[in-house]
């Protein structure tokens, strides 16, 4: 694997899937692949679940750990091509990434969206950078638009609590918040998933509709209770309008996830990528609940990481 | 070990004091005890002896260290259980703890009083959600009214300063500040004492005693000279009002820590669990006088958290 | 070595560079060395090259590694002795570096220029009081008025950059900012230039000149133009005024590098130390262009740290 930023850099799902699952059952199996090499995890937001499992990942593999948070412990980054640097910025990003050439075998990179330009945030105006000027192998640990480390937890995650013959049914469900949310975890999901062999409808509100850039040809449900009927799998979600870039249009029904709706439900198990919002997005009762895969699901962020560090130096050692 | 969050996780004090002064002389010796198991250590507050001792400990013990900075690396935390978390928080401490449950075989948290609300430091609002959520040994780096490694390192501490036959004389002495400062490292040192084998008395101004939960029949004087008279060991240390919670109720004596009061013990050794504000608590002169065995003390955090990791991996080979 | 803080800590700086030089061709020679000891990266101030670099090298030696970002991990430091410590700092620089004494077995630190007091700075008021109560050796990650292991780095880079017999020239001009920076990354690289085997003249605008305890008998030039005539390396690095302290007397001529610059010069290698402003201190054409040996500099950083390292180690076992 010479990069990893979206299901478009894995060759073969089910066999990124199935060496994940291997990892899980010993972590400590490749423990020399990475030794005397780097990765930096470069982390321009918060992060706890990857922030953790990556490291984790990596020490698995024997690999050395550079995490460096742009902000706080560095300088303040410029994005604009041919910028005037007299302002507040202070080192442009390209420049930060040519060093981090210098000193990584692997770039790992958390670059949110905005939230303020649409256009910035589709084009990925940080990720692409690293895309650009990165000379070894990028991984995105989420970006403006995808968050495919999480993506392919979840596809383990789902593997794992799945053993009929039969392809499940995957709802992944919009959910309340406060506060304009990013796409990435939902455009990532339900790119995973089409590729994965579900049955796969997205339930959202009137005016939240994702990108169809992502989604494609899923069936997109306005009411959750139809979506939710029969569901083997619910994702829970939260995020803005895609079409009126960042709003938060008026949604007059109830889209928390609680027991009551779950009743429709093949006895669903619940996913969220975390951190949720209790009571908000979902209720106490279902994050709590038996339904819930949610803490397994977050630990697969190790496994999923691992299986795809050991990938990408595989990629390293066949150049 | 199967936890340890103050004097009452110590199977047998001498023990573990014996076991830390042996680490002490050969810190190097159990290098492959914790290979393939990882601490999180995790800082809701500041820190700096914790966080170096502890990294030191688990380094010297083969385990992988994963630090986190709650608050400026990951997200802001809920305290508050069945919250409707429509607010500033973004994720409940209980959901961080079931994924630190995911990624760590051992989980190590600093959680400050907040001196806000007496009923919830007293009830331990944070650590006890700790206790309550983790599935994996917690080790306490200082919680609302407990900081049990700093105790154990003050008992290696006596212990190491201590030849003669007969009990040294230990008082805890309160000493000014001019913030309100936290009980725990008061409470905590005094319930060690109590399992020491020495004469313990605490010194403080009316107004300012501590938790009888924690100091039990412990002498308290309100007269410092009277207190430090005959003064083996000295341990200097500010805290506020208990009875009128983070109240500062004025104090006309002097309480500083100087050579001319030191003159009534017995040469005692001054302790500190540092930090420690330089001619507000104790004198410049005392600091860095020869009765000072503060840095030695502060040397000694490594060997506390060395003997009390190696006892927790200890528990964790026997489940 | 027993210190690095600057030039005259090295004994033989062609030894060093040629050391240097090896260590770049195999960085993984000397794992074993640093083995079982303890450096401690303690950041008063922002950083990305030296952060990264130096946590390499010292992993490539197999030391263990400590970071502190002090300010936000650890206490609000205190610097003036004798202080009454009653206002907002918490412990004194000299606690933490006593402290430091017992976890680490070398100190390394990042402490920037105030830019409020010249003669703090001159002084080298923070850098000072870890040279004078460190018991264990010192390494300088940029101090007030130096930057040693940046200019070692330098001193590799122009070596290995050049092949002719004769002395290359090499400028270090001045460039515009648009705040007041320190003069630590000019005065080291003056001074080490003096040590090397080069012809060496500095350009600035009148009313620039460093120090002249750092560039004694060194050229000084006022004209950027006829300084770079001829130059084979050229450094560009903005500083504030010196004489009159921190302040920005107004530059009437253009002082960015451009590539219409070095048409006079011997088709010069151009180096920058990082973090650079672009279309400010140089133009995005010399940043991006094939003079541009800036990212290679970045990159020799590791091994200027390595090579230091390894010496610093050499001295702890010859104690």
């Amino acid at each position: 694997m010479k990069k990893f930023t979206g299901v478009s850099d894995v060759e073969n799902l089910q066999e990124i899937i199935k060496k994940a699952l291997q990892i899980k059952k010993d972590p400590l199996s490749e423990t020399e692949k990475g030794k005397g090499k780097t990765i930096g995890l470069v982390f321009l937001n918060s992060s706890l679940r990857t922030r953790l499992s990556s490291q984790i990942a990596a020490q698995n593999l024997g690999l050395n750990v550079l995490t460096l948070n742009a902000a706080q412990e560095a300088w303040n980054l410029e994005f604009a091509d041919g910028a005037i640097m007299n302002g507040d910025t202070v080192e442009h990003i390209k420049d930060a990434i040519e060093v981090l050439n210098q000193y990584c075998d692997i770039i790992a990179v958390r670059c949110f969206a905005g939230m303020k330009s649409k256009e910035d945030d589709v084009n990925e105006s940080i990720l692409s950078q690293f895309e650009k000027h990165a000379k070894v192998p990028v991984i995105s640990l989420e970006s403006a638009t995808r968050h495919p480390l999480q993506s392919l937890a979840d596809c383990i995650t789902i593997t794992e609590n799945w053993t009929e013959e039969r392809k499940p049914k995957v709802v992944l469900t919009w959910a309340p918040h406060i506060k304009p949310i990013a796409h990435a975890v939902g455009n990532s999901f339900a790119e995973w998933m089409q590729e994965m062999e579900v049955d796969f409808v997205i339930a959202n509100p009137a005016g939240y509709d994702l990108d169809r850039n992502f989604t494609k040809d899923v069936e997109v449900i306005h009411d959750q209770e139809e979506a939710l009927k029969d569901a083997d799998f619910i994702y829970v979600k939260n995020w803005s309008s895609f079409d009126e870039y960042a709003a938060m249009p008026e949604v007059k029904d109830s889209w928390m996830l609680t027991n009551e709706k779950l009743s429709v439900t093949n006895n669903a198990k619940v996913m969220h990528c975390l951190p949720v919002r209790r009571n908000v997005e979902l209720s106490d009762e279902v994050m709590d609940g038996k339904n819930s895969i949610i803490y397994e699901q977050a630990k697969n962020r190790i496994f999923s990481a691992q299986a795809v560090f050991s990938e990408i130096l595989d990629g390293l050692d066949s150049q």
